[in-house]
């Protein structure tokens, strides 16, 4: 019997994984801190709000998982870089590890972030980039990697997938994305940077995916969940323009690159590929063309 | 005003940090689980489990410290290098470092480790020994001063005592110091090993005394705490054995050097002399004098 608990499940990755999930045969108990309209009846609910004092020890005690997928973490756009909410989710981290631990469970994941990595003049590696988070979030995600890959030696199996950039259904309106179909759609200029980064996108459905293949597996460590199809912005912007024949109203150049914005992130995919036995299948065009269909349906 | 909270105030160093603070000017209020016969009077004793959810929050907040000195962590002899206890310090001390944030604190600062260097070829040095522990303990105090100084910045200073090898009244019976007293004292062989590892020692009241002027300069970073006068082992306990009399007792290699240990963990103490200004003014025999004559008089 494999029974997952997933944290943040009503997030946008997390939303996304049940599915994956359950095809691979898990009993699959979602935590979210509130009842979502629309969520998915595959999985059974639990709301609390991990981050009260106590909060994660019961709700592992609860539903006694053997597999657990934490994802919950503080997630403000812009703000998560710098917000002192990365503690608590420190503190709420390790707190469930611990807990998850006590109660038996056998495989532990954890969402880390590619803002762990010192800035890479190639791909980041997972053996062999230096790890120097630059920010609040990356330090406070690394440190619980750290603590409970620690935690796991001799007890249980433990895996950190590190995520890059992503996009699709239910993305915040404020991130590149969105705010691009947005304009389009209501037939404003796409105000948008020269859009020179170079940046690793995938769909969030292929990162939720990959996190359940991870997940499935006996893989231990930091692993990459990446497409390995590094893509300039400016081609993700034109890309999704072309699909909604509104090209004329893109403006590169609008608006500066923020200062400190590295001028490429990218991941190596060796071990997500060949040790998980996972690759992403939707190309950015068909991933955008996905994602630009679901915003124009969205109720 | 200058008023600090003391967590571990019961402890080993805790308790013989009281005085060094009170005499810098300090309104010392001291968390300790349980109420201790002889406790301090010249401090304000708070009685509260820190890993008890929501504790860490509840003690701030009704002190409302300037400063933090955070000593508390789960300190059981041999078993603290493993013991997944280390993760629930590590989630009990971010979180007081949050609350101490929220509730306006100015200056925090915590107990570290050598066990946090990598093994070095000569003294560990703060700004250039690489950090790489190899046990969970040494990872769990490297993580919170990692996520602690990220938070720290721009909202409030801090600092981090690395602390080596320590020895004084109070420790622990089973540890280096009080076993071969302890032996002597009861006219029994003391069974050593060949002693040949270095080390660098400190008086457990020097170790309480440079963290108080650490705490009341505004140093900030990882500081080692540490006289900067290695020593062997044997030498420690020879010292012992001639102010006791009792060389005859001491038997040199009657127990095995355990696997793992480093033969030389020794501290650069150029940060806590040059910029926080203090040095240890007792050397080893009259360290070791000291606490033979409290293990002496010990009721």
């Amino acid at each position: 019997m494999k029974r997952v608990l997933v944290t943040g499940a009503s997030g946008f990755i997390g939303r996304a994984c049940i599915g994956p999930l359950v095809s691979r045969g898990f009993e699959v108990h979602a935590v979210a801190r509130t009842a979502v309209r629309g969520a998915d009846a595959r999985a059974v609910w639990h709301h609390h709000d991990l981050l009260a004092p106590g909060a994660a020890a019961r709700v592992v005690d609860a539903v006694r998982p053997t597999h657990l997928l934490h994802l919950a973490w503080y997630a403000v756009p812009a703000k998560y870089w710098t917000a002192p909410e990365n503690v608590d989710w420190v503190a709420a981290s390790v707190a469930l590890a611990r807990a998850f631990d006590r109660a038996g469970g056998r495989r532990f994941v954890g969402a880390g972030s590619c803002a762990e990595y010192a800035s890479a003049d190639g791909d980041c590696d997972e053996r062999s980039t230096p790890l120097a988070p630059a920010t609040l979030y990356g330090t406070c995600k690394h440190a619980v990697h750290r603590v409970v890959a620690a935690l796991a030696e001799g007890r249980f199996s433990c895996a950190w997938g590190r995520i890059f950039f992503l996009y699709g259904p239910h993305e915040d309106p404020s991130r590149l994305v969105p705010s691009v179909i947005g304009a389009l759609l209501a037939g404003r200029d796409a105000l948008c940077t020269a859009g020179t980064q170079v940046r690793d996108f995938m769909h969030v459905e292929d990162v939720a995916d990959a996190f359940a293949a991870l997940l499935d597996s006996d893989v231990e460590g930091a692993v990459n969940i990446a497409s390995g199809r590094p893509a300039r912005i400016a081609e993700v912007v034109l890309s999704i323009a072309r699909q909604m024949n509104a090209e004329s109203l893109v403006r590169f150049g609008a608006r500066p690159i923020p200062e400190g914005e590295l001028p490429s992130i990218t991941a190596s995919i060796a071990r997500l590929r060949d040790e998980v036995g996972w690759s992403a299948w939707r190309d950015l065009d068909r991933g955008l063309g996905d994602t630009i269909a679901w915003w124009r349906e969205r109720p």
